[in-house]
């Protein structure tokens, strides 16, 4: 079996949101899709260990913020290379409140949703959700997780079903790499020389947590 | 609600083949996505009324061929707009058998599963499926559904959930639309003008087929 086979499904970058006994959070997810039209239905499928999951499965409830291209690259770091459980990631994000829920401010759409039903599997649940809100925010381009990986350069999380545990740059030269998120500097100023308040573009941690490899 | 935002999700380019007691059948479906890594596990979304639907639940198999962006886009036509009740899909469609499952041969990759679980709607199964075989056939970017919407012109089958009632191109000037599948002839030679074998690049069926908006 050839797991790159499995690189070829397309995606897109979703920031699925909830309550949490009334504090809002989410997480970074690529796995979203429409089941039904009418009533329109929507799977998401959500990592045991992700604490969004916990969050959903109480509050019986998920919005989904579809990320564009022009949607700042950082919010896939804040929702995907932290904890809900010790972070307050709307903190960091502005947020809009959509039909009752928390949805990313910066994405060009959301939607809604409540639990209807879910199929538990080793180690994700797919929740269906019914639509109960959905509404364009801004005209863009949906990110794709392709866009992200080839374009932003990101790298999945580890709770990610689409994380290869061997996925590398293949680095011909010494690359700088986030230790957080996997991003690969690639900018045309030498690493050494950027400023000290340098960022992650997308996890927005600080220069010092890259390392060289 | 607002049901253009459900056109922001993102998804892929897909026919999902079985057996039908021994004969090869399939059609095309943009809803699969990745849900465990290990063992790894692929759920995909398949309207009751595809025969497909129905044979998956008997040979409980199933094998999801991706298509690349230079795959045949006659492929999705032949998959999309034809039941596979009464058409040998496959007499059109080169194949090869990977892990004892039909496969479309000018696909980018494959995976062939066996179905561990199912999830029920008012209109689709969702099917969850173990990877039991998969590999990259040839380098080929996968074909977004976006780079079919937008790039090869081409529309949803009445049966797919991301098929919207009101899509309709916005028409400034008479243009000639496939009455099968819906593709927009926007070539640079008059239509009226084509060879009498012209055929539909998505659907194939003849220029008879196509009408005047």
């Amino acid at each position: 079996m050839n797991k790159n086979a499995f690189r070829q499904l397309s995606y897109g970058v979703y920031v699925v949101s909830t309550w949490d006994k009334g504090r809002a959070t989410g997480c970074t997810a690529n796995s979203a899709m429409q089941i039904t039209s009418d009533p329109a239905t929507i799977a998401i499928s959500i990592n045991h260990d992700n604490y969004t999951n916990q969050c959903i499965q109480e509050s019986g409830k998920f919005a989904i913020s579809i990320l564009g291209e022009n949607s700042d690259p950082g919010i896939i770091g804040t929702f995907g290379f932290k904890s809900g459980r010790d972070h307050n990631k709307f903190d960091e994000v502005e947020s809009l409140i959509k039909g009752y829920m928390p949805v990313v401010a910066d994405a060009c759409a959301y939607i809604v949703c409540d639990v209807i039903d879910k199929m538990e599997t080793s180690t994700h649940t797919v929740f269906l959700g019914q639509v109960t809100d959905a509404d364009v925010l801004k005209k863009d381009d949906a990110m794709t997780y392709a866009y992200y990986h080839n374009v932003i350069k990101g790298k999945s999380p580890k709770n990610a079903p689409t994380y290869i545990a061997e996925e590398q740059p293949a680095a011909s030269e010494a690359k700088y790499v986030c230790g957080v998120c996997g991003y690969v500097y690639e900018g045309e100023i030498p690493f050494e020389e950027l400023p000290e308040d340098y960022k992650c573009p997308v996890c927005k941690q600080p220069k010092s947590v890259f390392v060289k490899k």
